[in-house]
C-alpha cells in the first residue's frame, strides 16, 4: 500500500523532561483499500518510553472516534489535561513506559483536523493536484487503512513486533484489525469498550444519525465550506448526540432535571429557556467545535460503519487469521457499544480457538467509562501484558 | 381550566358494525398550566364498547409520543393496520370491550397534525385571533394539560369514574398524571414502557436532540413554514432518530450490516451508497412525514421534557396524591425509557405506601415492544383490571 519510502518530516529534537511532543510522519503516497491514491500523507504521533535493543517491547495505542494521538502525558507543564489514557500509560503504570515503548498515532481523517496538536490527512487537507482542500472528494478510508498507515509508521520507527496493540471504542476496531491484518506481528490485542468483530446495523444507524445534523446545516454545502462559513450549528448538534450516546443516564442524572413546573416557570412560558442538561451538553461541545472539521466527522463515521473483520466475502476471514491473545473490556453501562457486543465477540473468538480474556468495567458513565474510568482496569491490563 | 361548557362538534351517527370512527370534542376555551388561553380547542377521540348504567366501567387510553387516538379496531374493513393496541383492546381481549367502555383521545399538539384521521389543536392550527397558523406562538403545553382536556372530554361523555387509565411511553406520563391530578376518579393506572415519575435529564437531553434536526433545516424558519416549504429533511432525520432510539440492536441486527468491504464495494467508492439499515430507517420514516407537523414535534418534546409528578416545589407532591393501584410494565430491552426507570419508580411509590404491580415485557425490540409486543401482556393486564 505504501508506494514510496516513508520518511520522518521533522528531525528529532531533544525531548523536554517528562513532557511529550507531537511528531509527524509522512508517506509520499498511500493507496487506500478502495484503490484510491492519496499523496503526501501526514500523520501525527507521540511516543513514550524507549524501544529496546531487541525491538520487541513496543505497544501501539490507537485512538477513539473523536480522539487524537495524545494518549498520555502533557505537552507543557501548564496543561490542565493529560492524554486520555494517562491513568494507565506512564512510568510504573499498567502500560509501564519504563518497560514498554509506546507509540500512539493519529488516524487518517482525524476529526480534530483544526486542532494545532493534531496532524492528519483528510478532507480538510490540501489536495496537491488542485491546491484546494479535498472536501468530499477525499477517498473513503477504512479502519484497515488506518492500520496500514500505522504499520508504515512502525516500520519507519524500526518496530518489528508489537507486544500489544490497545485502544478504546474505534481504537478497539483498529486493535482487532491489527490482529487480523498482521497476525505474526501482534502478540496481544486489547479492545476496550469494543464494537465487537464488526459495526452492527444498530451502530451503523447511530453513526449515520450523528452525521445528519451536519448535512442539514446549509453551511455544509455538500462539504464545500473551507474558507467560508463552516457548518458549526450542525457540527455542534452532532457532537451533542455523540456526547449523550457516549454517556449513560447515571451520568445525566447527576444534573438537575428541572425546577418545578408550576405556572410561573420560564420553561412553561416559551422555548427560550433551556433545561439544565441542554446547557451541559452545549457547554461540553461549544469549546470543541473550533478544532473539529465537519467533513472529517463524516469520514470517520463512514470508516466505523465499514468496520468488519470479514474480508473477501467471508465474514469470519479476519477472525480466523488472528494469533494474538485478546482482551475484551466492555463497560457495564455502555449504551453505544453494548457489553453484549463484547460477549458475542468473545463467544465467536473462542469458538475459533482464540484465547480471550473478558473484563467488564464498572461504572454508570456509559461508553466513556472506557476513557474516564479506565484507571480501575490497571491491574487487569498489567496482568494481561505479562501473560 | 375549562371556561365554557364542552360540546360535541358532530352529531353521533349510526356506527358501522365492528368499525371505529373518529369523533371530535370541542372546548371553546382552555387555559394552560402556564396560564395561556387557547380558544376553540378541538380534540379527536374514539370509543370502543358501551358505558354502563352505573357509568363506572370506563377505561381511558392515552397515546405515545408519535401516536394518535387510534388505539384499536379499524376505520374501514380494507384497513391493513388496526389501532396500535388492538392486540389487547377489543371484544374478549385483555381490555374487554364487551365489559369496558374504552375512550381513547388525541392529545393537544399531536404530531400527526396533518393526518386526516387526527384532530388536534397545536402550532399547525389556525389562531382565531390572527386567522393564521400559530406556529411557535402556540403556548407551551404539558402532560397535565393533556390530562385536563381529557377530563373535559370524559365529563362531556358522562364518565364520572375510571376503572383504569392506561398508556405506553408518553401515555405512561399521562396515566400517572391522571392518578395524581384526579386521585378520587382513578382506580388503576397502567404505565407501559414508562418514563418513571418524571422525565430524567437523559431523556430530556435525548428529546432535545430529536428536535435539533428540525431546527437545523433552513425551511423550518423559526416555525414559520405553513403555506410554504416544510422542513421535511429535518423532520425525516428527527423521525429516524426517534425510530432508532425506540428500537434495540436485537431489532437492527435482523437487517444485513453490509456486503463485504473488499476493494470493489460501492460503499468504499463514495458516499452515494447507503448501508442497509440507513435505507430501512429512511423507508420507515418517508411514508410518515407527510402526516407529521415539525413544530408539533417540538411541542410534544417540550411536554415530555416538562413531565414530572412533582408540583408546587415538592418533587413528590404528585406521588403522595395517588390513590390508584399502579401497574408498571417496562420493556426488558428498552433503550429509551430503561427498565431501571420503572424499578426506581416502583421503589418510590411503594415507599409512599402505594400498591404497585411490576411486570417486564420480554423481547429484543426495544422501547417499541410496548406497542409491537404488547400481546404478551394480555393475561397480566386482565388480572390487574380484575383485582
Amino acid at each position: 500500500m505504501i508506494t514510496d519510502a516513508a520518511v520522518i518530516e521533522e528531525p528529532l529534537v531533544e525531548k523536554e523532561l517528562d513532557l511529550v511532543r507531537k511528531r509527524v510522519f509522512t508517506i509520499p503516497s498511500y493507496t487506500t483499500l478502495g484503490g484510491k491514491t492519496i499523496k503526501n500523507v501526514r500523520i501525527g504521533y507521540e511516543t513514550y518510553g524507549t524501544l529496546n535493543a531487541a525491538r520487541d517491547n513496543a505497544i501501539l495505542i490507537v485512538h477513539f472516534f473523536s480522539g487524537t494521538s495524545h494518549a498520555a502525558g502533557r505537552y507543557a507543564k501548564k496543561d490542565q489535561e493529560a492524554g486520555y489514557w494517562d491513568a494507565i500509560i506512564g512510568p510504573g503504570k499498567a502500560i509501564d513506559t519504563d518497560k514498554y515503548f509506546v507509540v500512539s498515532s493519529d488516524t487518517l481523517t482525524n476529526v480534530n483536523a483544526f486542532d494545532p496538536q493534531v496532524v492528519t490527512t483528510g478532507p480538510a487537507s490540501i489536495d496537491p493536484d488542485t491546491g484546494k482542500p479535498y472536501g468530499m472528494s477525499f477517498p473513503v478510508v477504512t479502519i484497515r487503512d488506518f492500520v496500514h498507515v500505522q504499520k508504515a509508521l512502525l516500520d519507519m520507527l524500526g518496530v518489528k513486533h508489537l507486544h500489544a496493540v490497545a485502544g478504546p471504542s474505534m481504537g478497539s476496531m483498529q486493535a482487532l484489525e491489527w490482529g487480523t491484518a498482521f497476525p505474526d506481528m501482534v502478540d496481544r490485542v486489547i479492545a476496550v469498550i469494543p464494537a465487537g468483530l464488526e459495526a452492527d446495523p444498530y451502530l451503523i444507524g447511530m453513526l449515520s444519525l450523528w452525521c445528519a445534523p451536519i448535512k442539514l446545516d446549509a453551511n455544509w454545502n455538500g462539504g464545500n465550506y473551507y474558507g467560508g462559513r463552516e457548518p458549526l450549528a450542525g457540527l455542534t448538534q452532532a457532537l451533542k448526540l455523540v456526547t449523550l450516546n457516549g454517556r449513560h443516564y447515571g451520568w445525566a442524572n447527576t444534573f438537575c432535571a428541572r425546577d418545578g413546573i408550576d405556572a410561573g416557570s420560564p420553561l412553561l412560558q416559551g422555548f427560550d429557556q433551556n433545561f439544565a442538561i441542554e446547557d451541559v451538553l452545549s457547554n461540553m461541545c461549544r469549546g470543541r467545535v473550533a478544532g473539529i472539521d465537519a467533513n472529517s466527522l463524516l469520514y470517520m463515521a463512514r470508516a466505523c460503519q465499514l468496520y468488519s473483520l470479514g474480508h473477501q466475502g467471508n465474514p469470519l476471514h479476519g477472525v480466523q487469521n488472528i494469533r494474538a491473545k485478546i482482551m475484551l473490556m466492555p463497560g457495564k453501562s455502555d449504551l453505544l457499544m453494548f457489553p453484549e457486543y463484547a460477549r458475542k465477540a468473545a463467544d465467536i473468538l473462542r469458538t475459533h480457538g482464540k484465547q480471550v480474556d473478558y473484563v467488564e468495567l464498572e461504572g454508570e458513565g456509559g461508553h466513556f467509562d472506557g476513557l474516564l474510568a479506565i484507571n480501575q482496569a490497571g491491574h487487569a491490563l498489567q496482568k494481561f501484558l505479562e501473560c
